[in-house]
């Protein structure tokens, strides 16, 4: 079979203006970025208020291993399958990060058949928003440090600056440093560090926010560290909002491209699925929801942290009505779950899947407490025997869930078709009724506790003081009714990632916890989050180039 | 009278595929960014090879004051006034950096009547130029440091590498940092810091590279720094060369803008005019000449660095034939060179501006040794009176130098319509015979010293022992025949910057030298060289907005 980056490159693409025109999109709401990307005007939102919305559908996985179990693929082949069906679809995605593009090989737009493109655009600077993100992170953050140098009236604590600068890069170095060296023309020392730039929160902001004036708001509100008398300092007393507003203005509209099958995709927004929701921009999905019938949509990592975030933060916030859930596993992975060994999972092995199949079967429980009927889809390897097949199949119908298998990396959206029927019956059926799981009003505690226990199956939530010390200070901060971004591994429902299958008889334990304020949640941390990645030993940017005649090698 | 951005803001602007046309560029080399910006292909300079080139105009300046000399502003009324006398004409203009626009007020696009536009894109990300050259930079910053992390192969001795990271940001606080703190798992410590994007040496690169293959070659001479047996680390010992040439894959194409009144405008590469050599890209300013009967471009700083930069590196790298030189001069100025205080600059003083005219008369007698007719254009302020304009007159008429008033500010190119006419005069006389001002075979000490001498004016240069330490090393290296970029202030034709007017009976000290090996060049600093500017006490930034109807507010 021919790779990613050949497929992309013999696609057939439609110009954007084309694509545009085949769901309504005006052209003055148009702004091209070449032929084949462009940016979509907020307007649409505003002009068309008042008009039905599509279907969502949430494409969200299993406990994922390392490799993943292909949901952007699947989300791309079920988005093309729906439209072979009829139905008029769009696909919304996030945008992928430079900095793992340059250490280990892989995109974010899919893969064999089941493509964004121009994927190496969409993989490169794309249309900048990233960059956008980066440089108003760090214009905030020059203007703390110039804030200290030049007096400090509002007598901000070096030592209690909350606020990271951001770059688009794996770069482990830039992690924990020490800044304002040099004496005094040159700022004020203290301890710093670097974040990737999709780790701002103002990549989560620009996610969360309805319209530029919400993005303003949600900016205001950031808290970027503590004044000596404890007071919370906002990056609106820093008089910071309206440039970082400016530098966001086109960052802020959703990115218009295509599938391989010219499917129109929004691909817009990328913040982490840890401290942060993980999920794409929330303008990006309503804009879709208001030019087709049916908008399908990812959020990072597995079920227990994707599709929670996805429910509690941004349909809440936005108002979203989720009508039906893809879950997607694959064969191995599930045997994974069941204690097969990394060499054996290509093998046969019916009782090990079967182990497995726990951990399917909790996700699936936990979606339908919030109110979404789902829909498996196993998403196809060579390996898969059909006794395996077969077991899913069995073990599904038990639980009165259909499983379907799909082929959209071999076969696009033809892949997908059986699919997308299933997709359809249950979003049509009108059995969704969308509830987010806990109530804002709660005690902060409670809320973490509630996620812990509904989605996790922990027995309990430990605190340490620190926490407990912290929690208390939002809550008398004001900041007691924001929802829960749990930051956790993605390889497992409890705190342990090696902890595979169904795991019950744990605790999960908090050992930090931070505030969004801007953004509009408080993120627990149970373990240590890695919020700027590092190089590999031999990265993939040594192997990167691009020749004479402009072809593109090495990059996926 | 309106301010720029009001004037900006009004400008009737024709579709940017309009202005394409008029110049003769094929839609298929054109790559829309949104209706007022493109990029524009290589492919025109390949196909037209063979072609005869129009005629090129370096707009340079007098030893500024620090609000400049409004030397963007009358290349860009220049050129209009060109357009309105006949001669197609093109713009090529530098970029600016994102940094400045927050700190101090202003903006790199003209003023007036005479601006490039939309500027406030042209000043924010404008097509990602710079962000492109961040993240080039960056990701061998990383690729240093990872490789320190992971044993260090190459033996690369971390208290001598010379690569700095970069930010698109006015940052005092990153200027001197150490990074690799926190362990192990966290990079080998080590003291670094940061330059403004502008001052990367892929900047310089971008803007004197004739092709991708030739971009590539210079990014590959790049010295990262030096083993321990003290032998120089290239970029291209790091396997970063591909990677940092895919990033730049679309910065390369130069950006396509226009003039209030429609002219055709390259604004493309924005290199410091200190630590390199201040001029907007090759590729721009060739591929305008194919196009145009006339190109007017600038030079950073006073026309003894920037001309003579211009000349002696870019000319000489890129093989351009400049057929004459506009030197900006204003009243107010050489009344400052004159040595009248800044209160005072708005009274006449006949007196004052003859001394000052001092520093007019050295550059008008440098330029010609370069072999290229040049004319003095007066920037007009209301101001100026009837006798001291008289004896600019007399004055220049002694010396054989056409003088022209301009009021392009005021008037756009109307205001330059004399003095696209002497300009087209002294071009078309045939009187150009461009030569450099030094051979590149001279050893460096003798190059510094031509060029200290011959357009400084100093008696001689002192160089201290570490300085002819790192010479000696250079030409061992076999980088001796590189030509020099002189780092100095643009206050005064001395190192001394309150010595202003025309000098004489000093000498310059080169107390640092470095190596640009891939852009090509040695640069001598004569003093300390601000790479990374910090922000005033109050910022720009803190009065930026943008409202909820997308107007924009203080940017400018």
């Amino acid at each position: 079979m021919k790779t990613d980056v050949q497929i992309a490159q013999e696609a057939q693409m439609l110009h954007i203006k084309e694509v545009a025109g085949k769901v309504g999109i005006d052209e003055k709401d148009l702004e091209l970025y070449g032929n084949f990307k462009a940016k979509v005007s907020l307007d649409i939102l505003k002009e068309r208020a008042d008009q039905a919305n599509g279907k969502l559908i949430l494409v969200t996985a299993i406990n994922p291993t390392a490799a993943g179990e292909g949901k952007t693929t699947v989300n791309v082949g079920l988005s093309m399958g729906l439209n072979k069906i009829g139905k008029r679809t769009f696909t919304a995605l996030r945008e992928p990060s430079l900095g793992p593009c340059f250490g280990v090989k892989g995109g974010a737009a899919g893969g064999g058949y089941a493509q964004v493109v121009p994927m190496e655009d969409i993989n490169l600077h794309f249309t900048g928003d990233i960059h956008a993100v980066t440089t108003a992170n760090n214009l905030l953050a020059a203007l703390i440090d110039n804030h200290l140098h030049q007096g400090n009236p509002l007598g901000i604590d070096p030592n209690r600056i909350a606020w990271r600068r951001v770059v688009d890069m794996n770069d482990r170095s830039l992690r924990n440093i020490v800044v304002g060296l040099g004496g005094k023309t040159n700022g004020v020392t203290r301890e710093d560090g670097f974040d990737i730039s999709v780790a701002s929160e103002i990549m989560a902001i620009l996610c969360l926010a309805n319209s530029l004036d919400d993005l303003k708001e949600r900016l205001s509100k950031m808290i970027i560290g503590y004044t000596y008398a404890n007071q919370p300092v906002t990056a609106k007393d820093l008089d910071a909002v309206g440039a970082m507003a400016l530098l966001l203005k086109d960052a802020i509209k959703p990115n218009l491209v295509q599938t391989l099958e010219n499917t129109p995709a929004f691909i817009h927004g990328g913040p982490f699925a840890n401290i942060a929701h993980g999920c794409n921009s929330v303008v990006a999905t309503k804009t879709a929801l208001k030019l087709a019938d049916y908008v399908v949509t990812e959020a990072g990592f597995g079920a227990d942290l994707g599709a929670e975030k996805f429910f509690d933060i941004k349909c809440r916030y936005a108002n979203l009505d989720p009508s039906a859930v893809v879950i997607v596993a694959t064969v191995k992975a599930l045997k994974k779950h069941g204690g097969v060994g990394k060499n054996e999972l290509s093998v046969e092995n019916v009782k090990a899947l079967e182990a497995g199949f726990e951990n399917l079967q909790r996700h699936i429980e936990n979606v339908k407490k919030f109110g979404v009927p789902c829909v498996v889809a196993i998403n196809e390897f060579p390996t898969d025997t059909e006794a395996e097949l077969n077991l899913l199949e069995t073990k599904c119908a038990a639980l009165g869930v259909p499983v379907v298998l799909t082929q959209v990396f071999a076969k696009g959206g033809e892949g997908a078709i059986k699919l997308a029927e299933k997709v359809v019956e249950l979003a049509e059926s009108g059995v969704a009724n969308f509830k987010p799981l806990y109530a804002l009003e709660m005690p902060i505690i409670e809320k973490i506790e509630i996620i812990a226990k509904e989605i996790y199956r922990a027995d309990g939530v430990e605190f340490t003081p620190a926490v407990l010390k912290k929690i208390k200070k939002f809550e008398e901060d004001g900041l007691g009714e924001l929802p829960i971004c749990m930051a956790k591994t993605q390889y497992s429902f409890s705190d342990d990632q090696d902890l595979l299958g169904a795991p019950d008889g744990f605790k999960i334990t908090i050992n930090d916890i931070k505030v969004s304020a801007g953004a509009g949640f408080i993120i627990p941390m149970a373990g240590n989050i890695m919020r700027m990645p590092g190089l590999p030993k031999v990265p993939a940017a040594n192997k990167i180039d691009i020749l004479s005649d402009g072809e593109i090698i090495g990059l996926f």
